[in-house]
């Protein structure tokens, strides 16, 4: 088992990676204060793990609340059913709370910690790629609004994140490579080293081998942490891991989380756009562009501005974005793979030939 | 006009107080950062006092939202309508949020505030003397569930609270009274000194002589600042802002928040009881039960068990309360006037005890 820690002072805690590591009862009862538990999970990652997690409470009281899959549910009205579960058993200020699924059950359980009572602990058990990569390390918890992705929320960090690879052999093809686009994310934000050593291994980790997997988890999760420990609220650098999320984000929105696109294919044609335009700057040499569309292509990963989402659409998505977030038009961009950088006063006219360029249309 | 300043390091705040401060537009200013606000108000503080505001902002983005009056719609879908209001009028991180209003206003506003974009500022303008002595300082922030009240919130402390004593003109005698009931409570839980002063006091506070009413409200923000500089999370101290207040809660709960007993009004009744409680543990002596009883009859609130609530359901919210805290049946009871104390182990034996002996029945 590996053990990478994220140092944020009072706020500090482990991740701790590795095969089979949900069989190790001390390890799931170590960060538990309390006498209290309740764990979050949806139907079909609990059909699977739900047992093992609760073997290791049979002492304490051990609740459990179902939620249901996918982005579309992540919303203010789930949220409340995790607060009508937790009240109706009573749990009180030193419950735990367990996210046991992937990105949606974390975020959602995440800032249900936050709020319940004014805070509460909780633990992060990722079960899809995506979520063990990204979104399970770092504290960032949110709910949608119709309005907006991840408008509602809360920085709260959990006591530990536990990622136990074999979850993932249950994870199907299509939602394994989109956690692939986080990792590819990853390295090209600031590791240019992991980004050669991806594309030598794009394979084997397609394979889920297991000494690639973790490896490829491990570096993620460590870019991800330095980050984080640098700038805890995004005020700055933080940003940069936001690399093909602006575009990924409109792209989503746009399709309504209805699953044609996932957060991370929606990322992956949002990391294209955003290298072309960072050629487009000057910044970014062609054959670089390149070697990052052939590594999602290798990834088998969607690269292509899809033909269900209208340009004029997409765009007023963007400027909607925009005036959201005061920075202007700004987006993440790249100076060099492993170099990622931010920029405001990008053109409309610029999107539009990004997004001619990168289409069939 | 005079400043206190609550020290929380980085998360520090002046709290301004006087007769007409929301006149002096630099000082509204002061603390806004943005080119946004969004100023949350109900219908009927509005009417007072919103142009005096939105004066101050007219180069600013300055938008409004009302919400309902009344603890009963202290809830998330309240909340929801504040984050609607942000986000169709596309306020960004860089956001002031201005809650005009009494302890509703302030406890929602600050609630989206801590949530809008994982965070945002806010400034408070209590209009109830209630908030002004009690809700608008301290940082929490919450809205009611249906099984309790305040278990949905966050601790987010506003960039200043300004106090004008001019917007109690138009509170209600029974407003203003039951604010009365919390100066009291300050006074009782930490300043002996302060409680002899307002025994004599007491009439001209009620007839709101503006020194008296600014020296009241100054010593009570004041004995609130210290405690919650030692114990902002409250771990520990904190919990003795909460005099009266595990009572009052039941009891405005089996009263559904309907109006027949205000806030302040049920921890009046509260504190009764809990210095009644005190007395039998033999901590406080029958005459100072007596001057306690004296000041919030003087102050004309309320001293007696509500005829409308039974005792079984009153004890039955008292146990949930317990189980939800996870601290036993635990009240913060008084070793002496002036000198607050937590103690666990109550009886129920002696709830009743208690119930019986302050009621008509």
């Amino acid at each position: 088992m590996k053990t990478l820690q994220l140092e944020l002072g009072s706020r500090s805690y482990p991740i701790y990676l590795g095969e089979g590591i949900l069989h190790n009862t001390e390890l799931l009862r170590r960060h538990v204060r309390g006498q209290q538990v309740m764990i979050v999970s949806n139907s079909v990652v609990a059909k699977h793990y739900l047992e093992l997690i609760k073997k290791a409470f049979t002492d304490r009281q051990c609740d459990v609340v179902l939620i249901p899959d996918g982005e579309a549910y992540k919303t203010l009205e789930t949220l409340n059913t995790i607060f009508d579960a937790l009240l109706k058993q009573q749990h009180h200020r030193n419950t735990t709370l367990i996210a046991l699924g992937g990105g949606v059950v974390g975020d959602m359980t995440g800032f249900a910690a936050a709020c319940y009572q004014r805070g509460v602990d909780f633990l992060q058990i990722p079960t899809t790629l995506l979520a063990q990569v990204d979104a399970s390390v770092g504290g960032k918890t949110a709910v949608n609004h119709p309005l907006g992705k991840n408008m509602i929320g809360a920085f709260h960090q959990p006591r530990c994140v536990l990622i136990d690879t074999t979850t993932l052999a249950t994870l199907s093809e299509r939602e394994f490579r989109a956690g692939v686009a986080e990792i590819i994310k990853a390295a090209l934000i600031q590791d240019s080293e992991f980004f050669t050593w991806l594309e030598s291994n794009m394979p084997k980790l397609l394979e889920k081998n297991s000494s690639v997997l973790i490896e490829a988890i491990a570096r993620a999760c460590q870019i991800k942490i330095q980050i984080v420990s640098e700038d805890e609220k995004e005020t700055n650098k933080r940003a940069w891991l936001n690399l093909g999320h602006t575009f990924g984000h409109a792209l989503e929105q746009l399709s309504h989380y209805d699953g044609t696109l996932l957060h991370g294919e929606a990322v992956s044609i949002g990391m294209v756009l955003a290298a072309d335009l960072s050629l487009r700057f000057g910044w970014l040499k062609a054959q670089d562009v390149e070697r990052i569309r052939n590594i999602l292509i290798a990834a088998r990963l969607p690269v292509l501005f899809p033909n269900e989402v209208s340009y004029p659409q997409f765009l007023e998505v963007m400027l909607l974005d925009k005036k959201v977030n005061d920075k202007g038009l700004c987006f993440v961009l790249l100076k060099g793979i492993g170099q990622a950088t931010l920029t405001a006063s990008v053109t409309e006219e610029q999107l539009r030939t990004i997004m001619e360029n990168n289409s069939v249309r």
